[in-house]
């Protein structure tokens, strides 16, 4: 894109997500950031009308400029590019309220950012969040962003880290990185589908994803699955039989991986910074954690795509949409996040 | 025991634990804060032997007292009244090994306080920990202190609550409980053991166990099992099967009891200070959150038992025992709360 020596700072486009939402409002919210300006050049992909909306309630002194492509953004603290995506009748949803045409919008200017990022006319997208319910009511039969990205970049294996960046909370110097192998399943069926592959894969893409943020080897703790680590098989055996054969596989392959450990130590041994990612075999194993460790600064990193993808880790907030009173920490985060992985990318050069 | 207007502090026995743990430690420790002083009488079942070579390492002015029974016990703050409970031979177990020595001196030490306090010669007992490996090399198979107790008292009903007090982290005004539904059992085991009887039996334990602490109606949150509590089925449907039903039952009982919320956000809204107990469906889903919420202050409260039994939430910690670094916040703590359920028990008049 520019020689090597003075990269220009990197071209991010964020969704404008479900207008029903909160996505709207914590854009605005993250635009009035100076960081963010020192970051990269955002743009919104959505609909100027929405964006409007949003300013008025949040940031009035922000004026939204119409392009009509991502080479066109100029962005300045006080005036954000929009790229039309979206139909008008976005703007017409109302206010936390599941509706098809909110569903429509997000899926138009998820599909429309996700073209530039693979025809690399951006660096990277950043996805403000979208109603699951409201997507499949305009007909789009997807559980979410991700699954959507991962079809159009024509990938079947990705996955979602969950990333909080270093702070009071969380000693490590490069934050903490969960990744999950069962996600969005009954307990029941998470342990079922457990198996050592799917463990040892998660694994391999903890490491990928953390690398370009620790800059070195991260240091992973891989969860155990049942109390005490199954106290030597007493409490159950996945941890030897499936666990432990995946965590031997990954360090024979050069990777700084230990576990299995039991999950209520681990946590707080990776809060304390003595883990850079955490493997975690459950949803509520890594969201319990997460959750109490500060999710409103959470940041959804996308791994497996040929793109630079990360989202915000919480929902369109119907609840509270369109009060004014939505944080926008997340969306800072990710598109702090989007930039560090942006940058450490390596240069065409280097491939 | 005395005048209803002028009631003695609490006599509180503290068994010493496994002698090779950080037991006697943690004792000595907890001795040297004033306010336990202020709170109870306190003396040690135990050995004089151990207890002053705990001494010795932590608090070197403190002397120790061998009282022949529990009505001898004056405590002060120089001075620990210890009656004797184990064989001398407990005295030369060696720091930080599990040694059959240790397992019957922790056994002799709990069985001698429990003896009391069925006696009512002492108000309660707080427990310092025993090895399990160690009580096992002894002859005595058991799994902890709790089901010891639970024989020597004749019940069949009982739990834990661990407990963690108000503070900057925890703010309910009353601290936060949690009552496992399952604990020390394979995840898959835990699944398989999970029903609306003993859902319900827990909720009731914790509306019991927390009531003497609240002063009024716990308010009880109940942990969904699911993802997304289930998400309306599609991860799952023992929120509706199960746990639903229990919390029905409880609140047409007259309890403050809401539920099932999905756990990761509980957690977070118990933190806060929205819910006096929670009611986790297994180890793990309690426990991450009680260790990143502070477990070095947690107690052990023990439901369903005639007698007044505390307990440290930490273990014999032999890799650090007899080095002098042993926190004592939880045995302060144990203390603390045993003299508040004391308290909260009704006078022989009010029964």
């Amino acid at each position: 894109m520019a020689a090597k020596n003075s990269p220009p700072k990197p071209l991010v486009a964020l969704t404008i997500g479900d207008p029903a939402g909160i996505g709207p409002e914590v854009i605005v919210g993250a635009w009035s950031n100076p960081q963010v300006h020192d970051w990269c050049r955002p743009f919104v992909v959505g609909h100027p009308a929405i964006l409007r909306l949003a300013c008025a309630l949040v940031a009035p002194t922000i004026s939204v400029v119409e392009i009509s492509s991502a080479a066109e953004a100029a962005p300045t603290r006080g005036a954000i590019p929009c790229l039309t995506a979206c139909r008008a009748e976005a703007a017409d949803v109302p206010p936390g309220v599941v509706d098809a045409r909110g569903g429509q919008a997000a899926y138009d200017a998820l599909i429309a950012a996700a073209r530039l990022a693979l025809a690399h006319e951006i660096d990277a997208l950043v996805t403000a969040p979208l109603s699951k319910a409201a997507l499949w009511q305009a007909g789009h039969h997807y559980p979410g962003h991700t699954e959507l990205l991962a079809e159009l970049c024509g990938v079947d294996d990705f996955a979602m880290m969950l990333y909080l960046g270093h702070d009071d909370t969380v000693q490590g110097p490069a934050g903490l990185g969960v990744v999950h192998v069962t996600l969005h399943i009954s307990l029941r069926g998470a342990l079922a589908a457990l198996d050592t592959p799917s463990v040892l894969a998660k694994i391999h893409l903890a490491h990928d994803s953390m690398r370009p943020l620790t800059k070195s080897t991260p240091r992973i703790g891989v969860c155990a699955l049942n109390p005490h680590g199954g106290e030597a098989g007493l409490f159950g055996d996945e941890e030897t039989t499936i666990i432990a054969p995946a965590v031997t596989a990954a360090q024979q392959a050069g990777l700084d991986v230990q576990g299995p450990f039991p999950a209520d130590t681990l946590m707080t041994r990776a809060r304390d910074g003595e883990f850079d990612a955490v493997v975690a075999m459950y949803h509520d194993q890594g969201h319990i954690a997460l959750k109490l460790l500060g999710m409103h600064h959470a940041v959804n990193v996308t791994l497996g795509l040929p793109i630079v993808r990360t989202s915000v880790a919480h929902g369109t907030a119907f609840d509270v949409a369109w009060q004014g009173r939505a944080r926008s920490t997340s969306m800072v985060e990710a598109i702090r996040v989007a930039c560090q992985l942006v940058a450490s990318r390596p240069t065409p050069a280097e491939q």
